[in-house]
């Protein structure tokens, strides 16, 4: 139910420009998800992701399974009215989340572990997620992957690949015909371009409506990040959404356009926001820093959000250091209104044919840093 | 340089509505006072403040001397551009706050304390207080009173009173002149009437632009503050505000309208918001509870405010099993939103002189409480 509408391609890169349509409206791509794990986008009213032009965000299949649970689920509707919010919503299937789990028993039926928040065992399944995410009514459902441990190794990796497409098999069967739903596969293989290759091959021959990158942004160094995403991205059909999970640096998010990549989602933004950390057009800046005090200059004098045009460093400061709730609320709506005017930028830079130079301005400010480069788990709510 | 300009009297009680000017605008009496001790009403921004119709907040002297300290509020000229509110602010001399203390050393020159920040060795005095509250630049500045312990015995108090009168003087003295700000000047004198009437007599011959009675609120039952509050609001000048400090529940708040007050301030819509618990036209109800899971009814269905409009009790519900930041930034904005209205139907009732009507109607939903009634501790923010 979901449709790519191409607009245009960049001459220069493989990134391109367009329009998805789902059954609760449309966003412009590349986009960025702004990552709502709980049903909440952390710190931030739904009405304040509408005025930051967020028109999809991430629901997490495992979290909301837990609390609120399926029936309250159901009983609303799903998530769009439990939560309201009328903008499309991605679900992820839990897999991430059920392997970030220290216990935990796999097997080719499924993962049995016992929930983090009272401790009864629970069996995941392709059928459970699927289950989950018809309940969440979410606009599109990703399939039930494995996600291996970023150091297993090759013949772990090739075991799980082959697990990987059993479940997105079942995945699809258990789901067929019943909603409005968009399903999306979802690419593993580790750090192996084989075994990359061989995951694609089998993932894209299913009938899925896009398909994402996963196992990637796992605490890998940035090259290797690049060098999967670029061996990937053509193994994914043209015509269809391509997702890369988990993903918001500045730094990430340009390699991920570049290499053609539509969607990306990350926690980066409110958990740095949380932390008193600022996204800005000069790299990141520390608001806890004393360095702040005394400092009427905006978080960003590029930014035209609203706690920009309205707050100094040294108000933010002061609400940290006192520890105040406003503070958070602030960096975190400013950090994905960051994103979102970033990832806007590159939308008029691929419909002009001017990434090259567009990516040569950032990094020339400081927006994209060229050094250090460190990729970390970012994923999990 | 404040003014009220009074509209109407109630013939059935002392109540009175009117309208008091501002160097930073006007606003409606009786009128409720958000408070924002460190200069931020906790999780609300500047401007959900001013979407709820608050004209008037505020700050505390104490917590804004410790931080951002008088050189940070110089520099910007004051806590309206630091925390960029355009409208009226009041603040507390700190006098309160000094006496919450544990350890404190009161003398007839002022209180030696420690920093509770950091441990220095700190020296509070009218002149000191004064001093904040200028750099500050509130519109209204509360004159720097020795709060006694509700259980202080007659010599202390009547001591005190003394004590208090000596050092409103020196307030006056140390501030004259030197900015547009308006000083109000504070009634103790504990439970004892007579005290209280000497106290009266004493502030209110001194060169001050409104009154507050102080000391009540702290922990004592309803009868007592109603007692002491009808007996007090006489011995107060028709002609210049009257500010009732620390109350903030529907009950308190009708009795102090009821006596003729003008102004009232309360964390208790914050502090309860952050608590799971919300005001409604049926009395207080904990969204903690199980009760609400599944519940789709707003937090009260009579509310006109944005969470209500939007928000179901079993998501809010949801937020706090989930420890979700939103779920306290939503009911913090419903308590302070619901106080705004309630306080405005009030000034209605009055314009109309039908506020007896209008509280028995308050009593018959539940609104306003006639059993199990207590004061509680709610000027410290
Ligand atoms: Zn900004
Ligand atoms: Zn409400």
């Amino acid at each position: 139910m979901v449709e790519l509408k191409l607009k245009a391609k960049s001459t220069e890169s493989k990134a391109r420009t367009g329009v998805i349509v789902t059954p609760h409206g449309e966003f412009e791509t590349p986009v960025f998800m702004p990552v709502g794990t709980n049903g909440t986008v952390k710190g931030l009213w739904q009405d304040q992701l509408e005025e930051l032009d967020a028109r999809i965000i991430l629901g997490n299949a495992f979290h909301l399974f837990l609390r609120p649970g399926l029936n309250v689920l159901r009983n609303f509707g799903g998530l769009h009215k439990f939560m309201s919010w009328k903008h499309s919503i991605l679900t992820d299937s839990g897999g991430f989340q059920v392997f970030s789990l220290k216990e935990k028993k796999i097997t080719d039926d499924g993962v049995k572990f016992r929930s983090p928040l009272d401790g009864r065992a629970l069996f995941f399944t392709p059928e459970l997620s699927s289950e989950i995410q018809e309940a969440i009514g979410s606009d599109i459902a990703m399939a039930f992957d494995e996600c291996v441990e970023p150091s297993a190794n090759k013949d772990y990796v090739r075991q799980s690949v082959k697990r990987t497409t059993v479940w997105a098999e079942r995945f699809l069967l258990s789901h067929k015909g019943q909603s409005m739903q968009s399903l999306f596969g979802i690419v593993q293989g580790g750090f192996f371009g084989d075994l990359r290759e061989e995951s694609a091959a089998r993932i894209t021959s299913l009938d899925f409506e896009g398909f994402a990158l996963g196992g990637l942004s796992v605490g890998e160094d940035f090259q290797t990040t690049e060098r999967i995403l670029s061996g990937s991205v053509n193994l994914l059909p043209e015509e269809r959404p391509r997702y890369l999970m988990g993903i918001g640096s500045p730094e990430l998010i340009m390699a991920a356009v570049e290499n053609g990549i539509d969607m990306f989602d990350c926690v980066l933004p409110t958990r740095l926001g949380r932390h008193g950390a600022a996204l800005t057009s000069n790299g990141r800046i520390n608001l806890k820093s004393s360095t702040n005090k005394e400092d009427k200059r905006p978080v960003d004098p590029d930014c035209s959000c609203k706690v920009c045009s309205t707050y100094s460093r040294a108000y933010i400061h002061h609400l940290f250091i006192r520890d105040e709730i406003l503070g958070k609320i602030l960096l975190s709506y400013h950090n994905i209104s960051f994103l979102m005017q970033f990832v806007k930028r590159i939308r008029q830079a691929i419909l002009d044919d001017r990434l090259a130079e567009f990516k040569e301005h950032c990094i020339e400010t400081g927006l994209i840093q060229t050094e250090n480069l460190k990729t970390s788990e970012e994923r999990m709510g």
